[in-house]
């Protein structure tokens, strides 16, 4: 009986604000083995660390499958050079340090590391809608990505001159395509934004600025005549919008319009910096705009706003990763990195 | 006696609105050479084609200098792969046509083509404040050029894994970087810019912009103590403006700080998307801003709308090539091309 040769794969990483996921991801994006545990909410460096290893030596430990290098995408701001981490609002224990340097000393394997919303977009180039587009005979030469969530976050993939394939756009430290923080209300009262500023898309058009409208406006006593009156303030959320507005609720679609306005300008003002031949729109927000057939009010808003005829010739497709976007685009980026 | 080596040289092209200016330049960015004439106003596609032959054709003639390539920046939208123009509004004349095939067929030589204001961000990389500021051993990872004049456009110039250099960001079909357009004031009555949009960062800061507010409010009778006041309305410049700021007329620097509020949001969105590690003003009026000490207002107004400490470590800076910026970017594009 001979020995059967492993499987090369990728061990890649997702660590959110809830969950740490991780995969063994085949070149084709093919999901081999995955596991997720909840993080230790208020538990310490120490414990999210545990937390990793644990799950890291469960998969170095999956039968006839052999991990060549390790893809971590994080929710939050990370340098994709030294790897280290800078204040992640909801992984704030990580605060600092580097997973790419202990990790790469601790398996002697290499690690790339890059925030979720960017990852999210290689995992869509490599896996999902770009590759799509590409076997339609429509290889995307400058990718977008958003995701519209909780937060907006976002990505950016493009051709350069020189390289065979688009490459993640990192600017100086990682911080690229943060659409979510681009201002697309300049009234002096315009919405404030968890980061402090006044009228960020993210204060608009986000999963939080959604219910907040919702709810502040039905506080008012208005709208009585809404399903979403019926709802206890408190527990309000963008999902119920979403809900109402499939239903048919006019209160629910007009909330909804307006996130849609949010998002036409942020995206045309990003159209307008990257020239993008496909958009794509994931989280769970954008799973709701997509229900509710918004997509091409949105598409139609933001073509509104462009100077040209040309910057106007792009797709708007919503993600198909899903919640996997970031863990396959971590894959992706660890391929990519094993061929350079 | 034996015959002198040529030089070797790119054949730099910037074709204005209103020159066509050619020039010579060595690989360290030296102008050897350098001629330009107006653009024949009214002419028909020929008397554009002939003016840029004669030009070719001395540049050519040069002795001891031998062309090995060709790079053109031109005022318009620009496809970088077909080099087709499309509808440049100062140079409609060349609407529709390829430089690029034409002028590689007739000479035999590569030719690149890209707009001006996207080469003017290659030319301030190589040879400018990208140079200056890599010399001063901070060589930009990211680099935008916005260039404030007539109009407002821009080049951004970034590194991407897996190449040696920074590179000229092209998107689909090179039209990125279109910061002029982008929206800084959401009100419904905002500013109609000449792109039929409201509220466009041109249509709030650029030179036309500048003189159109200070007519708008001294056509209605304000403002009479201001020196401006003396000037007939329809002769009245940007250039008028800074001149009247720099004497210290009050009414002149209040519009000049609401050009400087229009650069901060539309500049702070940017900052949001490419994470620049420099940012270089370009144009007549950058010159301005630059006489009347506004570019820390500018940086601090920019400061105060961004999410995050890290995104605030740019340097924002003056253009070092100044009119040759375009010019100059050209040639190193070529220089570049002819390494690929």
């Amino acid at each position: 009986m001979t020995a059967q040769k492993p499987v090369p794969a990728m061990l890649a990483v997702d660590w959110g604000g809830t969950w740490c996921r991780m995969g063994l991801i085949d070149r084709h994006g093919e999901v081999l083995w995955q596991a997720r545990r909840p993080n230790p909410r208020g538990g310490s460096r120490t414990d999210y660390l545990s937390l990793g290893a644990s799950l890291l030596n469960e998969a170095f430990s999956v039968e006839d499958i052999r991990a060549l290098g390790i893809g971590i995408a994080v929710a939050g701001p990370v340098d994709p050079d030294s790897g280290i981490l800078y204040q992640p609002p909801n992984l704030m224990a990580l605060d600092g340090i580097s997973l790419k340097r202990m990790w790469r000393e601790q398996y002697g394997l290499p690690v790339l590391v890059g925030n979720d919303a960017n990852y999210a977009a290689v995992g869509e180039f490599h896996f999902g809608a770009g590759r799509d587009a590409a076997q339609a005979g429509h290889p995307p030469r400058s990718l977008f990505y958003v995701t519209v969530s909780t937060g907006i976050g976002g990505g950016a993939v493009m051709r350069v001159p020189g390289l065979p394939e688009p490459s993640l756009l990192l600017g100086a430290n990682g911080l690229t395509a943060e659409v979510g923080h681009t201002t697309v209300d300049t009234a002096v009262g315009a919405p404030l934004c968890q980061c402090g500023k006044r009228g960020c898309l993210e204060a608009v058009s986000s999963g939080t600025a959604i219910a907040n409208y919702a709810r502040a406006a039905l506080a008012e006593g208005r709208h009585r005549d809404s399903a979403l009156a019926a709802i206890a303030l408190e527990e309000l959320s963008s999902r119920a919008v979403v809900a109402a507005g499939v239903q048919g609720d006019a209160f629910a679609n007009a909330v909804m319009s307006r996130a849609c306005e949010g998002l036409a300008v942020g995206l045309a003002n990003m159209v307008h910096l990257f020239n993008p031949d496909l958009i794509i729109l994931g989280g769970g927000v954008s799973e709701g705009l997509t229900q509710l057939n918004l997509l091409p009010t949105i598409r139609q808003g933001i073509h509104d706003r462009l100077m040209s005829e040309l910057h106007k010739a792009f797709d708007l497709v919503p993600s198909v990763l899903g919640d996997n976007s970031g863990l396959l685009g971590a894959a992706a980026a660890a391929w990519e990195g094993s061929e350079l």
